[in-house]
């Protein structure tokens, strides 16, 4: 049986927000196919009847509701009937339901997706690891963008994304492909 | 008033096992006086009657009861009766009773110092902002180690600990150091 088969796909505010402009004021960002990933991804646990979370964020501008960018970006969109958790906070865990909700479907592994690979993605893969949940990061369905570092170093947005998941690999997660994940 | 008046100052796994040397296999630690940045820290928040949280990691080898490791550098030590939280996994937040200890005395806002950085401190301080809780991050009261990044890239303690902190900074807290913290 597929490692992945008792696990929940969490795919994690892909909504259009993410493409203003001021993400990427200082570089454009990585994984520009993560969408696509993602959308395999969903297929991929829709075929075998697995269960889904998608997470929104729904309380910083333009994310909030009534605002453009609030909606899911249509590659990834919820089909009827899928949850969606909302939060108010980078973790997907603080505030939510999300906890509870995995322990009644009795959910033990995470597969998560979703941006930014270093903000809400690495707040909630820390803490999904640290709550006990065998948990994947899908490291070419994660994006984010460059960033200057505290000495004012400016990071490529891949180099920022190398060093989020390297700070979580083996130790709140495992970090794993695309095609790794479809192949099981 | 100090805006650190009514902050808990948590020292987070400063642990006779961080020196152990295969932390430093891949390059020195970062701040090497953080040790001395944090017994002054102490001294003021003891000297002001102000709460104090020392969290001990007891789970993982070398840092578990019983083994060399596991006990407190002396410079930053409990004194009798100052509380000690014990954690088995990253974050103070998680499997412990850090939440409700806080709340018990109404406190609002956190002082957080220790090691690593990228790691138990990190995991600690995104929770901390995410609970909703006034966090200050103390960058020359806490340290880490060189690491390669996913893409093998090495890098030294201090880039690794500088991308961290920017990765926090006004997200989760705010960055600062331990001059100002004493000033006030």
């Amino acid at each position: 049986m597929s490692k992945y088969a008792n696990a929940a796909l969490l795919v994690i505010d892909v909504q259009k927000a993410i493409d203003a402009p001021y993400h990427a004021s200082l570089g454009p960002r990585n994984n520009p196919d993560a969408e696509g990933k993602i959308a395999l991804l969903l297929a991929h646990w829709r075929k075998y009847g697995r269960r889904i979370v998608h997470v929104r964020h729904d309380s910083t501008f333009p994310d909030r509701p009534g605002q453009s960018g609030y909606e899911f970006k249509p590659q990834v969109a919820p089909l009827d009937g899928e949850i969606i958790v909302a939060k108010n906070t980078n973790s997907a865990f603080v505030g939510t339901e999300l906890e509870k909700r995995l322990q009644a479907w009795e959910i033990q592994s995470l597969v998560v997706t979703g941006v930014s690979t270093n903000n809400s993605v690495e707040a909630t893969v820390r803490m999904a690891g640290n709550l006990g949940f065998d948990t994947y990061l899908v490291e070419d369905a994660c994006f984010t963008f460059a960033k200057r570092d505290f000495r004012r170093v400016l990071r490529t947005a891949d180099e920022v994304h190398a060093m989020s998941l390297a700070n979580l690999d083996g130790e709140y997660c495992s970090i794993v492909g695309t095609a790794d994940v479809l192949s099981r």
